[in-house]
């Protein structure tokens, strides 16, 4: 257990880290940030930040000596580099959480295995799988990298027996997963976070909308019967748990149409989904994983308010001024200097009374 | 104005700071802080840090030329500081607002002159002023040291004119000024918030406890009536408009038997009984201040629940294992090692539904 004055390592640089760094400051905890450049964003607010690469020995292991607890901030950390630290300081959540959300196919294999569904899938390692992975899957499908993959990265659908060889090759001829597409009705997540002592706590579940591929807006709370609220929760409990997970995990559903609900895919840190934590309760979702990996209580997933959370990609981050503006709105900034298309820039939460959130789903910012 | 990835320099490195620091980068600012010790709480979550000294003419032109603009986090900043500073950044708050809080004739003369009420006082220059003085201002009294007084250092109370002598040497012979003591019901506050283009935000007036003259406790809201509360709003716009004051100020006030409110003093910069913000409203005290100093748009001081916040002093942070399971409770800790009595070492805030606040100003924590 680490003790207030005490330092978290953080492997990468990004407003994950960044957001993570700010949560560890509250609680009276330093920061060390592990990146591979300098200007990253964790970096502005980190108390120590080491600039090296995931498979520099020396460096990983100083940053291990300087560190009480390690934890990541993106999924696709090497293993290798966990397994350099592992021996030297605690890495929560531990590797085995990286192993199966780093793989496609690991992943929902994991999942079945507890009972808990997914879509319909079939392993591809070269394209003589794919006429029996088809068969296994049917149509439509999408061939998706088993690992590295991201906003809709290494994937390429398939509406036909004729589109194997071309996705095939869209894909990078890499080991891969063929997935059922799910007719789903919406996108939901749900924000668990497992503590050091077992105990569970899970805000509650919000609907995602994507654009391009890339979360857009997270409307809070879903408006979900509340039998299916408790199916999700128990689902998310059962992957922490199942795990000896520690920290803050990000499970992605699907709802289907008879009501169904199914796991798109676990993020094994802070997610996106779950940013209007920082307005919208007491407890922020960065400050519970903190709380997590650093062996203390976990926090109430309370919510004092309803909340609509618009990411802000590329461009939109150039209306920041407007959005300072608005009433009911909270404005975060990453601190990213170029506004790439598609690039997360910061996000917008707006709050409301609880029970009045406005059903936007579908309307411009 | 600035922009984001402008960098927003601090004098001082103290816990103000350190919460000023964190509210700059959630809107996409860097932060440098200039203070003389390397460890103090700031220097954890800045993007750089000077440590120097505050008449290290070199160092404050490094600082003001890597800066877009300079603010402060404790009053008592040398003038000589911000004079040298003021030709090469803005300082904001400016010169004018230290000058007349940190001298309490100068502030109380400041007050009056704008028809706002205060205790009846008088200059003491030496031994010799004190018997007019006693005349002017009545018994009981409170000499007090001109300049550097805080938490109650500095100060003599006279319940004669045979305390006289007893109490000027025990303030250390400097220039001073003696006060009425007034019989107050209530010591209440108002965080009020000016922008460089002149609007003005205020908080909920907040009603404050002390212990041994330093802040142990906020309760949010005060319960006073509607146009109690508009005339405390009244007052603090007043000053800061007058001021052509740019950021946040902690305006302090006596509430007397009457229902009148006089001033007791006022802190130009982000203020102790202001920590609430941060959890029971959108927007904190710190973030105001950011958008102030920044030349951006203020945002609404709505407050979503009622709070009451705690100071942790000395050994009080020891309980912070056991705070951290609390429901409703928000825990704030500074990085500071040693817990120093009366030290403030963090601060917890609890909230509650709106108009839910319980009646807990006497209760121990």
């Amino acid at each position: 257990m680490l003790t207030p004055g005490d330092t978290i390592g953080i492997l990468g640089g990004g407003q994950l880290g960044r957001m993570l760094a700010k949560a560890a400051a509250r609680l009276g905890l330093k920061t060390h940030v592990f990146c591979e450049k300098p200007t990253e964003p964790a970096t502005h607010v980190a108390t120590d930040v080491t600039c090296a690469r995931w498979d520099d020995r020396a460096a990983l292991e100083r940053f291990a000596g300087a560190v009480g607890v390690v934890t990541y901030e993106f999924e696709n950390v090497p293993a290798e580099t966990v397994n350099l630290l592992t021996p030297h300081v605690p890495v929560r959540p531990s590797g085995r959480a990286l192993e199966v959300s780093q793989d496609r196919l690991a992943e929902k294999s994991f999942m079945n295995g507890i009972g808990i569904g997914t879509a319909r899938f079939a392993p591809v390692d070269g394209p003589a799988d794919l006429p029996g992975a088809l068969e296994t899957v049917g149509l439509p499908a999408i061939l998706k990298t088993r690992r590295l993959g991201y906003d809709g990265k290494g994937q390429a659908r398939l509406h036909g027996t004729e589109d194997a060889d071309k996705a095939w090759a869209a894909i990078g001829a890499v080991p891969a997963i063929l997935e059922a597409f799910v007719p789903f009705v919406r996108e939901l997540s749900v924000i668990v976070a497992r503590g050091l002592d077992g105990s569970v706590a899970a805000y509650d579940v919000v609907e995602n909308h994507h654009r391009n591929h890339i979360l857009a807006r997270t409307l809070v709370p879903a408006w979900l019967e509340t039998e299916a609220c408790a199916r999700a929760h128990a689902m998310a409990r059962r992957i922490v748990t199942e795990l000896d997970y520690v920290g803050v995990m990000g499970v992605e559903l699907f709802e289907t149409g008879d009501g169904g609900l199914l796991v798109n895919e676990v993020a094994p840190r802070v997610h996106n989904s779950g940013h209007w934590t920082q307005d919208a309760c007491l407890i922020s979702q960065f400050e519970q994983h903190v709380r997590a990996i650093a062996g203390w209580p976990l926090g109430a997933p309370n919510r004092h308010s309803d909340a609509v959370m618009d990411n802000l990609l590329g461009e939109d981050a150039g209306g920041w001024h407007a959005l300072l503006s608005r009433p009911d709105t909270a404005v975060h900034l990453y601190g990213k200097g170029q506004m790439r298309e598609g690039r997360k820039m910061g996000h917008v939460t707006r709050l409301f009374p609880k029970g009045q959130r406005p059903d936007i789903r579908d309307a411009d910012h």
